[in-house]
């Protein structure tokens, strides 16, 4: 098993984190435009990303301003199974982000590809709570010579 | 022991990504711009990031249009002997990195942190063989609320 792992530092509090992590209209603000379904515990977050595809998360773990835990149930075979983590932790009035996309089965190349992938989102939700302006898909950051 | 991972596709032929990796003008150009020393097989280049530290890398390995691959002689004690492996794909006209820090002893706190601030360095590398412009230390990414 291998893991992604980030670590992002913002300049908003947990609890601003963790509403960006917890309600649909700010995860359209930073991941895809297209998030619907519900994100309360047990719930399940839908994240479509026009005709490229989709993920859906299980809402597995919530602690407010803390944590937040998702399984993938649905979407792409090397994903179903495992688990995105998130973890806050307040740093002066800010917050540091340590991230955790766990559970991969083998380091496939679309494991690397969904790395730095992640860190571009990463680093647009840290612009979507600090400046008010994500880049979330379909505007979001393109690292390769494909589409994606 | 675990790997920090990444996928990066580039508008640039193969031999021009590894000019990218080899010589310290274009090495300036996209991670640190005080980079010295010398990018021959077996020998050490030095990558000076201001009074935050350095790491110096052994080339040990240099396949050209490849693969390269480098050994930490030198740096932050959880970097020293990791290795850092580029290896380059042809992908049409373009070139598609596959990208290994590896030989992390543990998954602490600061390979989280490098893993981000990778993906950042090499979107770097991408802008700088694609328009010129790169974003090396001191004009990196910025991914936390401290300097770094």
């Amino acid at each position: 098993m291998v893991d992604i792992l980030h670590r992002v530092g913002i300049d908003a509090s947990p609890s601003d984190v963790f509403q960006a992590l917890t309600t649909l209209d700010r995860l359209n603000a930073w991941w895809t435009n297209d998030t619907t379904g519900d994100p309360r515990i047990d719930g399940v977050i839908h994240f479509q990303f026009g005709d490229r595809g989709f993920f859906d998360m299980k809402v597995v773990g919530l602690e407010p301003g803390k944590r937040v835990l998702w399984e993938v149930i649905a979407g792409p075979g090397e994903w179903i199974g495992t688990e995105v983590s998130w973890e806050l932790k307040p740093h002066g009035d800010a917050t540091t982000i340590m991230f955790k996309h766990q559970g991969w089965r083998e380091p496939v190349e679309f494991m690397h590809h969904c790395s730095t992938k992640w860190a571009t989102f990463l680093l647009s939700l840290k612009a979507s709570l600090e400046t008010g302006k994500g880049a979330p898909f379909p505007d979001d950051v393109r690292i390769s010579v494909d589409a994606d």
